[in-house]
């Protein structure tokens, strides 16, 4: 299953907490539409290769453009093209920032998840663990 | 049929001028969601008069509460939660600058709305009306 199809799956405290994850920085429209294709690349080391992270920006916004054009939804179209102005805005020049943006909200995620999991374990499982 | 209602009905050449109406000042998202009660509003009186535009912004924050304490989809009531944060930054010290532009955005939807209109029509129909 995807991290993005599990974290979809937490119970409402823990989603509170992946709420605060995403703003304008990374819109959390962007994690659902593009999820496979984000969690499929190499954030972590695009947060440091300049060049690795400007090739995942345009493919980002050459996939958001696309997605755009498909969708039917006028205010998810209209919600997506702002999104794609807005990260072009922010990251045409700083694409490093964008990859360890990303790198950081999967993390993230991953660690809620985790804790999500630990806290549904029962006692006995906690102690065998140990 | 609501104004709205009508505005999704447009050709894409018109909806593209839909577009620029909504950004983060109005977003398209408040719009839809409060779209029957924002049409029955008197907006244009509210832009001149300090109290009515406080009263409205109050009742707009409370039903987007509402909405999204109802809504079950995680994107959406995120989306919604972000949105409620801006206006209340954006607009609680100057209520009549949200009125302003709200009813702004409805004047340029009925001319949007009325230009289609008369396009649509045939020479004939034109004449007619001259």
């Amino acid at each position: 299953m995807s991290q993005w199809k599990q974290i979809q799956q937490l119970e409402i405290k823990y989603l509170e907490q992946v709420d605060y994850l995403y703003d304008d920085n990374f819109p959390m429209d962007i994690r659902q539409v593009l999820s496979n294709w984000i969690e499929s690349q190499d954030w972590d080391t695009a947060a440091n290769h300049e060049s690795m992270a400007t090739v995942l920006l345009n493919n980002l916004l050459s996939q958001l453009d696309r997605q755009c054009s498909q969708e039917q939804n006028f205010l998810q179209r209209h919600n997506l093209k702002i999104i794609n102005q807005q990260l072009q805005l922010k990251y045409k020049a700083s694409p490093l920032l964008m990859a360890s943006v990303i790198s950081t909200c999967l993390r993230e995620e991953r660690r809620i998840i985790s804790t999500a999991s630990i806290q549904e374990q029962g006692p006995l499982e906690k102690s065998l663990q140990n």
